[in-house]
């Protein structure tokens, strides 16, 4: 506490992120859905070319890094052309950002107050309430159905905006796109913000339905599916009128928020669709090895569209299970709270890390 | 407009950065003070073993961009360590930011609001009224003083927190600390924030007063004295109370905003000091040298301690020279802001450039 703070620093309760160890850490880091493959070699080379350096590795003779000298481009125009190329979306309608936290920040800096109230489920993403705390917007937390699942119909029935995270976390489950398409549809004076974080990784993307429905945003990021959690990247699609309003905000807010090398990473990581497809089956592919594993002894999950399984034991206690595997140098996460604090979210590592996984849960149920 | 937007989107007038053209474009780009010289071959060297490349330029074996799948450090703590050390800091006392417009708007957030006001000089970095409207609160503008001075007096018998820019922008004038020290004595129960982005190239800085004052907030930016404005990295110096401020604000809007490559490279940056004072030592000896040349065809300005001249022709329109100039591929800054509307910012580029810019205007006024 600190005399200078005013009201809203004092009141409010940041969010925590997930433990990052240091990167030489031993421990399998499978606890912030982190990508466990690099990223695509063009992103490498597209970081090096904005350096300065050439193709080979050595430094140009001219250059050696003066770009970087130089302010970015404040629209970060080479990832939102290239987000436009793969959705066939226009410039106008694609706004670039720094994660996709900081888009949710201007989102609800944008389109919701104190006399716009916003809508989220229950259990989701528990950054979305620390957001409307800090701008002061009345949040309607809907409860979940069924114990983990978000109730559409609530969502449907209920007044003011939406942001939902599809597919869910920390629960990984996916909604169909006909789920999202109702709520668009029950609230067309309102913004409904679809989070697609995860949706690489087999969900169904409503961004599809931009051109169709003025009050949709869908939020990526770059951090999972792309592996580039270190480069802060993500990217809205929206009607026009959304986009603008988010560069309002952005625009009086800090002018620049991706950097030259973090602009040149992003353009070329979502071009090469073909090296981050491959990448991420095989996430999947592992995921659905180790859901199998894990039900074999006992642990009981909702099926995954994300890269991650939230799992829960009927006769052991998820915060000691945590503590277990923690001493085995495994590292997952553990939420302490109502409703969830008996499970583990648990991200898709390699093959040989989840077999890591699976050998010490074994011997734990053993 | 859009029916989507919030009253605050609808009514905020974003802040207008400087053009920024192609970097392929033959423009003399002295606009948006820029430093002329390519940062540190530490800086290259820091990106290139983050991105997992050896220093020989070649890929590594193993790694090869691995680190940037995860998350970057929350804190960046590299850079705060570098921050420390370089100064005779706690860690505790330094925040790391997205260039210092990400720590402008945090401290706006954080401690300042409706119910506690802020006074700014009338004719200083247009980024500061923006920042107040975003967030509510009440902005005192103080008149300058003989034209282009800020009014110390004013500040110090003035109520309310202070922001100011020291040396001032687009002034290029610089305050002695002593006038500091008065407005934090007169303030002991306001945030003071001394935004120093141009201290190194012949202000006084005030963060040596960081032990004495707990109200005092130093700003920095490493855009332009070393040479990484593409890379978006600043840094605030504080008591503790005001640095833990700055961080529940961040950590409540977005966790890491700075990427692993800004962090490595702001670290090795500000290590860096010998390259640093001897190409800042550069662009000093230019100025001096470009305001004698433009005094000599009658242009007048304030003695500068910034990166930039403020000039002024008793003769000529400054938005005619700088059409005039734009004409003959020279880009410098123009403010249409009563007070300031027959001047023009010129940043110092290199000899060369500056000698162009000369030739030029000696051409139009001859």
């Amino acid at each position: 506490m600190s005399r200078f703070w005013n009201e809203k620093t004092r009141d409010i309760k940041p969010y925590v992120p997930g433990e990052q160890p240091p990167p030489n850490s031993r421990l399998i880091k499978i606890n912030t859905n982190e990508n466990p493959y690099p990223p695509s070699p063009k992103v490498i080379g597209a970081i090096m070319r904005e350096t300065g350096l050439s193709e080979s590795g050595g430094r140009e003779e001219t250059g050696n890094g003066s770009r970087l000298r130089l302010y970015p481009d404040t629209n970060a125009s080479a990832v939102v052309e290239a987000v436009c190329e793969r959705f066939g979306l226009e410039p106008g309608q694609v706004f670039a950002g720094n994660g996709s936290d900081e888009l949710l920040a201007f989102a609800f800096m944008a389109f919701w107050d104190d006399s716009r109230p916003v809508m989220v489920p229950e259990i989701s993403y528990s950054f979305y309430p620390v957001y409307a705390d800090l701008f002061g917007i009345p949040l309607i937390k809907i409860p979940m159905k069924n114990g983990l699942e978000i109730d559409c119909d609530a969502f449907e029935s209920g007044k003011g905006g939406i942001v939902i995270a599809n597919p869910n976390a920390p629960t990984s489950i996916g909604l169909p796109l006909t789920r999202i398409k109702g709520m668009l549809d029950a609230h067309p004076d309102d913004v409904v913000l679809v989070d697609e974080a995860y949706v690489d990784f087999g969900g169904e993307s409503a961004i599809g339905l931009v051109q169709e429905y003025p009050n949709l945003l869908v939020v990526r990021t770059l951090s999972k599916s792309c592996s580039l959690a270190g480069m802060r990247i993500g990217f809205a699609a929206g009607s026009a009128g959304l986009i603008e309003g988010l560069n309002r905000i952005k625009n009086s807010f800090n002018s620049y928020t991706l950097d030259r090398l973090a602009i040149a990473a992003g353009a070329a990581a979502i071009r090469d669709r073909e090296y981050y497809d491959n990448i991420n089956n095989r996430v999947m592919e592992t995921r659905e090895r180790t859901a199998a594993s894990l039900r074999e002894i006992g642990f009981e999950m909702p099926d995954s569209s994300a890269n991650f399984l939230f799992v829960t034991h009927p006769r052991y206690s998820a915060s000691e299970i945590f503590s277990y595997l923690r001493s085995k140098g495994i590292l997952v996460r553990y939420f302490n709270t109502p409703g969830i604090d008996n499970y583990l979210r648990i991200s898709i590592g390699t093959d040989e890390e989840m077999e890591t996984l699976v050998a010490a849960l074994r011997d734990y149920v053993a």
